[in-house]
């Protein structure tokens, strides 16, 4: 199944995606798709729920992230080993977790909007993981599979400068409005044959920077899971967003930074494409 | 106005406290001290809905947290001269910026739990500010009082060993359940004469170990506000720890830990004395 939430901002419905182009409003039965939804077992009766509906087209219709605005948006740095040489970095013995603020959340196509002050904005495509049930001291990386609700297409959208030369901590550098495009679709896990092995690639104007697989992941989403839930407690609809494939800007030399204008394209095979323009300040 | 949250974890009931020990339910207009009553002008509506209802005693009724579950939970670090001395760190030059999860939050008195495999769990008393509007690129500094809801007395518990020796970034060392505890009541500022001049202490097993003053802070609550407000957009109800003065376990030699059965005492003048028991991994 793939949940799309389908609207204006703050006024998304929820929904199942069906084929390419259409989708079943849900939003007389489902509040939202957040953490009541997935904590209470809604994902297991959306499939009945939406049975019988009609599906009618998306059009021009504004396609939202397909979650709410979750407890966390967790991060995990540096999880490709090869991205890791790019920025200068060591590959991380155990996975590097920091936060992004989560009303960061916006939807696959809006504009992504460059902070004021901001000299090294950069992107970075990678894969999100929507957690399905709160989840506290895993016993096993096994354990993880059935607590995971689905994947998520993201853009991880960064400013470099705020990031590694304002004090050390990274979530300056990740919390800026609309720094976390995301969607166009949540896949549950049936929907993916393979999460270890998704091709990525994002475009700035029409020029391809990062081409990557989730293969090449040091960590892979189970892993990760496992890993998180042993330092905090995750919360139904929490999304982590698992690290980015080589190819960012500032892997570039010299450095390659968004500018007002650029048109950022992106995908993750079976999770769809994401087209943003970014903006200068407001 | 001091409000505070009365009743089971989970199942808190917003009021106004009375004196030392009474308190007006208002549970049945307000639905919580949460991020739509901040920024729905709640505030302003909460005396005059206060009026003309008695008050009730607390009894033996369990104290929450004086708010509910944040947006984000933000921390300032090294914000005390003499705490980043003892912490073998410079003074920083700008606010030193991270999260907690937002799941950590507990009331004055729950029990503060040691996560597993924990080492070096720490204390810290600290000056909470509670957001009372979505705010973001403030011009001046100034501006920042009229966003503040008020304060809250916070122990930003640590586990030290996850903070600074598992890749960097402190999230780790933050993040356990109850590792927030927040109240026993939010004091709007009205209630604070100078925000700047509130003694702040901590007692582990009755001997005195934080003795400090706002006074002292580096970056005061409002320069924190406009500061936080160009990086991101902080939500109403967003709670800001705002780092603690000198006396944590790690700056004394050799370093002290929490152990199991310990009670942390601490306070700060106008918001009140917290009391929790230090508890064993579950």
């Amino acid at each position: 199944m793939r949940l799309v939430r389908i609207g204006p901002s703050g006024a998304e419905k929820p929904g199942v995606l069906v084929g390419d182009d259409q989708w079943i409003d849900v939003s007389d039965a489902v509040a939202d798709f957040d953490e009541a939804f997935f904590g209470g077992g809604g994902l297991a009766r959306l499939s009945a729920l939406a049975e019988g509906r009609e599906a009618q087209p998306i059009g021009e219709e504004r396609i939202g992230a397909p979650i709410a605005r979750p407890h966390q948006i967790i991060c995990v740095g540096l999880n490709y080993a090869d991205h890791a040489a790019e920025s200068g970095q060591a590959v991380p013995d155990e996975p590097i977790l920091f936060t992004k603020s989560p009303n960061t959340l916006v939807g696959p196509n809006d504009d992504v909007r460059i902070p004021r002050g901001s000299t090294k904005p950069d992107w970075e495509v990678e894969l999100g993981i929507v957690m399905g049930a709160r989840t506290s001291y895993l016993d096993s990386v096994d354990e993880a599979r059935d607590r995971i609700a689905g994947y998520v297409l993201v853009n991880d959208v960064s400013e470099r400068a705020f990031q590694m030369e304002r004090g050390g901590q990274w979530l300056k550098g990740k919390s800026a409005e609309t720094f976390n495009p995301a969607g166009p679709w949540l896949a549950t896990p049936d929907e993916i044959p393979d999460v270890l092995d998704l091709d990525m690639w994002l475009d700035v104007d029409g020029v391809r920077r990062q081409t990557g697989s989730t293969s090449t992941m040091i960590f892979d989403p189970y892993v990760i899971v496992h890993y998180i839930s042993q330092f905090m407690v995750l919360e139904p609809g929490d999304l982590i967003n698992t690290g980015t494939p080589p190819g960012v800007g500032l892997g570039f030399s010299p450095q390659i930074w968004l500018q007002a204008g650029d048109v950022m394209e992106l995908g993750i095979t079976g999770l769809g494409v994401q087209r943003q323009t970014v903006v200068p300040p407001r």
